[in-house]
């Protein structure tokens, strides 16, 4: 039997994953595939790490330059993370003609297209299913089942380290900053949060689906990005109580006069399936022209379900060379890298929506016809408005208002105006809605 | 520019919806393929249906024999349906060096091994994405994207007819022949709805799903199959009081005594996600070793959904053709043909579940005690037991028990005990319950 010898830079969690279900289902891996996969090598910074598992005729050391020039492997699996020292090896493994598997989505959003065309001048494959929503095969469904469609929409919860927090944060109405501390402690929040919590994360991760549906080099820079940091639990429990959930969500629209990349925090209607999706898990709603929605949900993270797509796609190079193929069969971005065309995004200046905006306010005579009336005189109409009493008349309430689709511009310049009133205390909190969302 | 030329067999609702999927979108297509995909030639019983259409350039007759012979064409599309003549046309066509894409779920299911033996043997590739689930790409995701999982379990809706029908009784509180002689108008259930009420189609599709999961010969003799026709609103009713919906469930479990294979109504709790799939929806969940469970959802049906399916399969001959693919890429049921194995089939009355029981009784003294006693006999143990009031002593009365876990074998002797009872009318209701699932 043909072999596919395989290369792993790192051995993090979702190394040690993939390594163990490589050991694991080795035998049905090969009766699908027709080839073995054989993992020969694994570089990382600390070979220590290794000792814990069953290694056996595995080549374990420190040395990532090396394994990248190795030429007894043809396919490198990169699991470091992170745009240095992933770009160039990933970069000097594709030049020494070694098919590249990644589970990197800063190195995708970030650097994708740098690294595709070399992939592509040498006829190698860069695969990055792991790179987006863990086991859910979402980059295939994507680029190969939905082939047939114009991509109308993409929305998703496309992190679970937030999903959890938020979800969390509701259940049992506890603080972000509790929260977080927590998902720490559990090891489903990094030491360092930013990337997950203040959305960098979800982007990288739009930006690459994005990429594959509308066939333009991977736009990061154009996504507008809002994390959870300034979610309250009174914003929660507002939320709750008024029928919504509070997700964060990566939202692309395909429109006439451009596309809508935004990540945001967003009030979502109970009873939608996009509400349903909580704790760990991560879900993604495509409209296609013909397809209508489909829907993609699963474990988003994780070393067992992300070593699940780091070897499907593994096992899809294997296929490959036991078919004999004699080039790259699917363009990483689904057309081929020079059809690739930016697509100017529609700015937020322009975007219409709802929205949920809570003012903390002090209670006094006259206040809030002083708001209402600086809210109708920039064209943004009330569909609700909330006020819980209690307080003295010198400590600020909360003042919970649901607006009408208005345009973000009107919203933001009167923002800008409440903001200046004596009677609003600090910023108001904004949260965009979403109720045609499924 | 290559090109893949075409022929289709049938002028159908999904016919149409692929001649117009390849007119609207051929352009974004042929990029992401990198060859056309040109369809030449259409073949149907009765080619005056085709009038309405605009198929300019495409030869229209009523030959099905002719096509499949028709030397200039590189793949056939069969939307026909049924066995006969669709086997002959199929085989023919693989006899010939075409590849076939088709969305016929019962030619896979019954006749699928005979004509993926065909495919083999011709080097050509037979294509059914569209059998099962319509747009809701389950095919690819469990013969690729779970590739690496051995698959635990597969339980899914997959009859848009049915889940209709349920779903509609339960809303409006209609009985089950008012909502099927509505869905039969609106073109939701067929004429003769035998096939899709009965759950003969369900059957077909998850024959499908478990012979790739499982890579085993098609195995549609070996599914236990309950439709809905005894489904009533009543039912529906004292399910919703009790906290759960009733679905038209697929549902096999790969156990070490054997492979459960069911289609059945079923009654699930809500709140899980399963019970969220409404109308003429699909959705199947995976639970994979490592991927743990993924859930796909969206149309099951209908023009342009199945035509995004069939379109799939023929852009992935398309990119194979361009790729310059010498064989196969992906054997049909994941592993080549002459790996599958059947496997054994773990019979209903080893089955172990909980119950759903309605018995239509006469309220007389002692009745009830009566019957526990013989539940408690056989070893199936109460979880919850409902009588509604109201009616006089003559009159059947609905008795309503729910079981905890208990085996299939002792609930079939109790109930056959029950049946002979004079107080007992009619024959009980029997819905299995699935707590477990997601």
């Amino acid at each position: 039997m043909k072999e596919l010898r395989v290369g792993m830079l790192g051995f993090g969690t979702v190394a040690r994953g993939v390594a163990s279900l490589l050991r694991q289902n080795g035998r049905v891996i090969a009766e699908r595939c027709g080839i073995e996969l054989r993992l020969t090598r694994i570089s990382t910074r600390n070979p220590n790490k290794t000792a814990a598992m069953n290694l056996d005729g595995i080549a374990v050391d420190a040395d990532v330059d090396a394994l990248v020039e190795d030429p007894t492997i043809d396919c490198v699996v990169e699991l470091i993370g992170g745009l240095d020292p992933a770009e160039r090896l990933v970069t000097t493994a594709l030049n020494r003609g070694k098919h590249v598997v990644t589970a990197n989505k800063a190195l995708i959003a970030e650097r994708g297209m740098a690294l595709f065309s070399v992939a592509h001048s040498n006829n190698k494959d860069l695969c990055f299913e792991a790179s987006v929503a863990g086991a859910v095969p979402i980059v295939k469904a994507i680029r190969e089942s939905l082939a047939a469609n114009r991509i109308e929409s993409i929305h998703g919860v496309l992190n679970g380290t937030c999903n959890y927090i938020l979800t969390e944060m509701r259940e049992r109405k506890l603080s972000f900053a509790q929260t977080l501390a927590e998902a720490q402690e559990k090891g489903y929040a990094e030491a360092d949060p930013s990337f997950d919590i203040d959305g960098i994360d979800t982007a990288h991760k739009l930006a690459i689906l994005a990429a594959i549906a509308w066939s333009m080099p991977p736009d990061f820079g154009g996504i507008h990005i809002e994390g959870i940091r300034h979610i309250t639990d009174s914003d929660i429990a507002w939320a709750n109580e008024m029928g919504y959930r509070i997700k964060l969500l990566a939202i692309a629209k395909h429109r006439p006069e451009g596309l809508e990349l935004r990540v945001q925090p967003t009030l979502v209607p109970l009873g939608t399936m996009v509400s349903q999706v909580e704790g760990v898990f991560n879900a993604i709603f495509v409209r296609g022209d013909h397809a209508g929605i489909t829907m993609y949900h699963g474990r988003g993270a994780g070393e067992h379900p992300t070593a699940s797509a780091v070897v499907a796609d593994l096992m899809d190079l294997g296929r490959n060379l036991r078919a004999g193929l004699s080039s790259t069969r699917v363009p990483p971005l689904s057309v081929a890298n020079d059809h690739l065309h930016p697509i100017p995004i529609h700015g937020m200046d322009h975007l219409e929506c709802e929205y949920y905006l809570r003012l903390a306010i002090l209670d006094r005579p006259g206040v809030l016809a002083e708001i209402t009336a600086i809210l109708a005189r920039h064209g943004i109409s009330i569909d609700a408005i909330h006020q819980k009493g209690g307080a003295t008349l010198s400590e600020a309430v909360s003042l919970v208002i649901v607006t009408h689709q208005c345009r973000e511009m009107d919203l933001q310049t009167s923002l800008a105006v409440l903001e200046g009133l004596e009677t609003v205390r600090g910023k108001p909190v904004v949260i965009r809605m979403e109720s045609g969302l499924n």
